[in-house]
């Protein structure tokens, strides 16, 4: 990978801590990334760091997952089956805003002085707060505390604690409001980010978007029923308050199509708190009228009205305390790594848990980048640390691609083959890459659902999800497989052409290794779970056979297509090219390109980096990680040595594949050098762009270094093993895992490794190669593995052959 | 070639005529196709074929090379290098309105009673007249003759002629319009085309166009000075007007920004004929004011006036006659198939005429189609007619090309280049076309150029070009190939990736044989030139030196680069791939594409079209024709015969290549059938589009068809050569060449071929493999060629060897 360079948050500005992220003073340069990295979310609603006082900020935003708005993607140059519905994540209307005047003097952080100041993004409370003391023109102290969550418990709910004391008798106003942002963004609201537009990020709308239907202002409660102007999605928002304070106040509303607010006006003397608690609620609807949600708001405020700012906290304490026993990693070493550990775990959360019937955005909802799409980030990045944490929300991740299965057949017939395409990025099940090179040729979606499906279902030790859900897409998806590709009339091999890999530098080639290997699987796996349902499920086989009108000579030739898979391979080298036709490309003159013109794909163009050996992101790699069984150590070992120089790291997707790769063959220092950089990929603004939102693959992919990598944790066959390999520097690695319905817990250190089974039944796992019998008693502790000569070869080998005859087996 | 519908143009409607085209009704069906077929032009004006009335029309066009707009192109996904700047050809003020009122009534064609009717685009006058009669609601008859004219001799003047005579006394108006269309348009001008909007047709501004900047109306003249609102190209548009009658009338004037009016009201009376004479003009610019070209403009119309229509008219004819002597080809066919060979060749000549420091769109300027950019056609298809019948417009063609080298240098250091690398579609130098699959990635066009230049020099027999601008072209675009390739570390050939052929449905390939034998040809012909230039033209040779900085290792490496190009070619099947990896494709499943699903291109999604082995049009086809001397008869017979089944025409580029080349290898069926399909692309509605314009490229390819295919013409290595191949059908086959300042005229017919040297020194020629000497004595007649057994093998082998070894020689 070329060298990134870091830009570390200072620690005088921002310390270690194991269980929050600190910020210690207001700074304009750190602003950005703060945003992002300050977010709240819950998987439903997201919010990003910005102040309460609503300005400055430069990317300040609220997303509800799946709330979007479509538009007519238009192409400069047309042609048959191009992407017509463009999708983005609404920036729904900003319920943190809670401007503060005294004297009528605003609190405006960049001038105001502040003789204290700390921001914290708490872990365990999932609370972010802010506590700082502004000494205000006229010399007034004041001091200020707030808290904002968006709770676990209450899906729809997010809510701001507020409190001022002054050491001096004064006029205090708070202003309460619910901004429209999105659509005060296009009118050029002042004080609306800072003008930047950069194509990447986000569609600039030059319409409106959201579309006032109804609302409601009573008393201190303000709500706003929309409906967008394209997609007809509604939306309910409203905010209600409570303000507690023993100074003289009154208060008023007003409401606009953008700008809500309720205006409290305090006479507050020295010494006296006012404390304003605002709750806000979000409802989204593809079908429901406005009015409706405008209910269903109202309803939510009156429950958290009566249930209170605390025992919302309360509760958003516990249900972190339960997420952090299951899903928590100790590492030993520095607190900073501990912390960069937990924040990456804490993103994976906020992106995920209330993500119920949507997916999970590529920056979670963050940022709008990406136009709140979902991706393949989800079923190969993301999935593996739901299933081992909490099964139920791959499940429903499953459940919601299931959801997409129709329009998924639909792309597929204009793509001219049968079964299902999966879009490459969407919202709304439709097809939303407009540059096809570098999305629907990534056919590979289809085997990447497939192989998440396959995962959940060994992982769990439960075959449910294929009888409700998982066979209908593994038919349609082997199905397009089928089609898509062919059988050599020379060789009989079955090719597949004209695709996409991972690595989007390489692009509509004829038999890219990862895609065939993946295509393989799906066929096989369709294949067999077709057969175990008809034997073990027979009502759900019949279900299954009427939907899809199945005939059984396709499930001949699935796994006749199948063990015919061309698989490439070139003997003199002993490597897996990416491609059919990739070793014989000029290689990328790496020697004279400056640091400076990385990412390529912002310096060069697609004729020219597509033509050379140079690679966005893992691979062929990552294909060793997937289907690590059908590889012996030393193809791994020289198709790493191979790539690894070759790959520039582009994508935020890439260097957690090569740090767990790295560390399986026992390249100790790549493998802790790629997990820096996955690990600080947003913390540390490796890939530039930070501010955009986070990288929630790459947090994904920290999970997976830490257990697949450093844990040496594999689960092919549904058999659990381990190999750990903790890096040099640390001296522990702790994690917890949930497999067939128990709970096991790791600890390793470089002397030995102790296996706990919390819960469950008795299981016999391998470590090292060698079978280790759990059961309830205690703690099992084993010796640390010595790595023997051929470094990394610690696992045995499994019935499926490898690729190539002719190497010795492991 | 998958058979193609022909829509023939009735027999009763429009019947045959050696020196016209004849239309016998006013048609519905037939008007758009019309339009375009009765086009009149002279290479820098060009006015469709739309009737004086103004009303009805299906796509009124009236245009002036090279006037363009630009606008900026929007991608649905940037990427670095995509092209930014659109161009599209502007639809100037229409001068050819006169609107007639009888009785207040006006003459709209499809309700009016018409008791006579015809239409008639003659080759030899260059003159579209038209004669009709109609018997007014009133039940007058109104006789109305009209010519129309865009000179060849003015380059900046067309001319109509009106006459209207009553057999009853009644009031006339005659309104003489000068029409904005293209502004006209987007504002939704009733009667201004159907409202049909086709996104492959042309770039629908939203946007204001032309705007006015300077006008003089005095009588019955006005001249209105615009200027674009991007592009800031100045256009200077009049029109003046003689009205010759006995009876009584006056004149008004009137000016608006889009509509600019001459109105004479006239007391007629019966058989007192009207007589309106009607002068438009056209001047454009890139950096003029627009009052310097109202100036000129006042200037044009005060010569035409001077010197009259009929004056006008004698020197279109005597253009004409001349261009005839240079350009006819005469067949001893049905009337039909001479119709249709003169009309083709006719608008070679309105396409080029006046070409002057412009180049010629794809469709010359009889539509807006392709936005009225230049593409390869011009070098490849066009030039060989201009060549060899008046060799000075591709010497402004080539000149043209080289006016565009700066921005080919900027051009290539985008794509990361040395060198130049042209646009594959431009008006103004800088690339526009916006799928860089199929446009950008056609590097060949440098070659195309490369190789127009050495036929050129070689047809003419002159090197002056070479030194003039020639040879800057060479060095460029040699750099660009030996900075495109690359030298394969292990074979030591050297290769060219990631391009596009002429064959649009297979992109983005590795070693495209066509790409690589021209890439070749331009490499040695660089080099050629160069050391040429070096010994006998030492003071160009300096100036060359000093523009580009050449380096002698330079062209010792293009060279080896030539040398080692590598050729794919299949042993097995002994023929040429068209690239690396086009063989190991799927073939297209032909018999199961109705034929309503041709084109392709508009019915399937490029990435299905890509990955199977279907071609667009001749790609190794075309090579076998341009360098046929680099492969043996039996190759190309094999090579064709792979090919054909796979080629779908689907490009108006294709049947003439086809027919040269199966006239060559002796399948004479396919060969004519082929030449049929390019006679009648745009007569025969053959493409499915002629309302959008004549396909110039295809006009040519006809020319190439009757002379390269039919009359067997060679001129490699600056040898002319001949072995004619006369369809059956056919008695004779008659053209005129020039060649090295000599005039040579054929007459083959089955039995023999004559040979006259017209003009110039004696010369050898070779006819069926022997040598033939011409001198002034007399026309030289020898036998028919007999075609042996191998048949079509009749041209003795060149120095240069065929690319594969192993096949005996032919």
């Amino acid at each position: 990978m070329i060298p990134r360079q870091f830009r570390l948050l200072p620690e005088h500005l921002y310390p270690s801590d194991e269980w929050s992220i600190i910020e210690r003073s207001y700074s304009d340069t750190w602003m950005g990334n703060a945003e992002t990295i300050f977010s709240v979310g819950n998987g439903f609603l997201g919010v990003r760091g910005t102040f309460e006082e609503g300005r400055p900020t430069i990317e300040a935003g609220t997303f509800c997952n799946g709330f979007h708005e479509t538009w007519q993607i238009v192409h400069a140059e047309e042609a048959y089956g191009f992407a017509r519905t463009g999708q983005t994540m609404v920036n729904v209307p900003d319920a943190t805003v809670i401007k503060l005047y005294v004297d009528d003097e605003p609190l405006y952080l960049p001038t105001a002085r502040l003789t204290s100041y700390e921001r914290r993004l708490d872990f365990k409370t999932g609370v972010l707060q802010r506590e700082l003391t502004w000494s205000s023109p006229a010399g007034k102290q004041v001091t200020i505390r707030s808290r904002r969550l968006v709770s676990f418990e209450h899906r729809h709910v997010s809510a701001v604690e507020y409190e001022v004391v002054l050491d001096t008798d004064a006029p205090v106003v708070l202003s309460s409001q619910l901004l429209n942002r999105q659509d005060a963004r296009a009118t050029d609201e002042p004080g609306n980010g800072n003008g930047k537009s950069d194509p990447r990020r986000a569609k600039g709308f030059t319409q409106r978007v959201l579309n006032a239907r109804d609302h409601i202002n009573q008393d201190q409660r303000v709500v706003t029923g929309y409906r967008t102007t394209n997609s007809r999605m509604t939306l309910g928002v409203g905010m209600d308050h409570i303000l507690e304070t023993e100074n003289q106040w009154f208060a008023e509303n007003s409401w606009s199509q953008d700008l809500s607010k309720v205006v409290f006006t305090i006479e507050a003397k020295a010494g006296v708190p006012i404390r304003l608690t605002k709750f806000a609620t979000y409802h989204t609807s593809r079908s429901v009228p406005a009015i409706e949600l405008v209910d269903r708001s109202m309803r939510t405020l009156d429950r958290t009205m009566r249930e209170g700012y605390a025992s919302i906290e309360t509760a958003q304490r516990e249900y972190l305390s339960r997420f952090w026993e299951r899903a928590d990693i100790v590492v030993g070493a520095e607190p900073r790594v501990q912390q960069a550990v937990r924040w990456n775990i804490f993103q994976l959360c906020q992106a995920s848990a209330r993500a119920e019937t949507t997916g999970i955005p590529a920056k979670g909802l963050t940022g709008q980048a990406y136009e709140g799409h979902y991706f393949w980030d989800t079923e190969i990045y993301v999935a593996p640390f739901l299933t081992y944490t909490e099964s139920r929300i791959t499940r429903n991740l499953l459940r919601f691609r299931h959801s997409m299965l129709n329009p998924a057949r639909e792309r597929a017939k204009e793509l001219s083959e049968p079964g299902a395409l999966f879009p490459w990025r969407t919202i709304n099940g439709e097809e939303a890459s407009s540059y096809y090179a570098a999305g629907t040729a990534q056919y590979h979606i289809n085997a990447d659902i497939a192989y998440a499906i396959k995962s959940y279902v060994a992982i769990r030790g439960d075959s449910d999800l294929l009888a409700e859900v998982g066979a209908e897409i593994l038919v349609e998806t082997a199905r397009l497989w089928a089609g898509l590709g062919f059988f050599g009339p020379e060789s009989g091999s079955f090719h597949i052409h004209g695709v996409t890999g991972p690595d989007e530098y390489t692009t509509v080639v004829n038999d890219n290794t990862f895609t065939n290997l993946m295509a393989r699987e799906n066929l096989r796996y369709a294949a067999e779970v077709v057969e175990w349902l008809k034997e073990h499920r027979p009502d759900a086989y019949r279900h299954l056979v009427h939907e899809t009108k199945l005939k059984n000579d396709e499930v001949v030739y699935w796994r006749r297509a199948a063990e015919s898979m061309y698989i490439p391979y070139d003997k003199e080298r002993g490597i897996h090219p990416q491609d059919e036709n990739f070793l014989e490309k000029e290689v990328w003159d790496f020697a004279n390109t400056p640091v400076a013109r990385y990412p390529l794909l912002l310096h060069y163009h697609p004729l020219v980096i597509y033509r050379h050996q140079v690679i966005k992101q893992a691979d062929v790699v990552l294909a060793m990680v997937l289907l690590g069984d059908q590889f012996s150590i030393e193809q791994k070992r020289r198709n790493f040595d191979y790539y690894d120089p070759l790959t520039t790291g582009d994508s935020s997707l890439s260097a957690c594949v090569q740090a767990i790769l790295a560390a399986e063959i026992g390249y100790a220092d790549k493998a802790l050098e790629y997990f820096q950089y996955a690990l600080l990929m947003d913390l540390a603004d490796v890939a530039g762009n930070t501010v955009d939102g986070v990288h929630i693959a790459s947090t994904g992919g920290v999970w997976m270094v830490l257990t697949y990598g450093f844990g040496g944790m594999r689960d092919f066959h549904g058999k659990l093993s381990f190999a750990p390999r903790i890096p040099e520097s640390w001296s522990t690695l702790e994690f917890s895992l949930r497999f067939h319905g128990r709970t096991l817990q790791m600890v390793f250190n470089h002397e030995e490794y102790s296996f706990e089974l919390q819960e469950g039944e008795p299981i016999t796992i391998e470590v090292c190669g060698k079978e280790l019998y759990l059961d309830h008693r205690e703690a099992v502790k084993v010796p640390a593995c010595v790595h023997d000569a051929r470094d990394g070869c610690v696992e045995k080998q499994h019935q499926q052959p490898t690729l190539e005859e002719g190497l010795p087996p492991c």
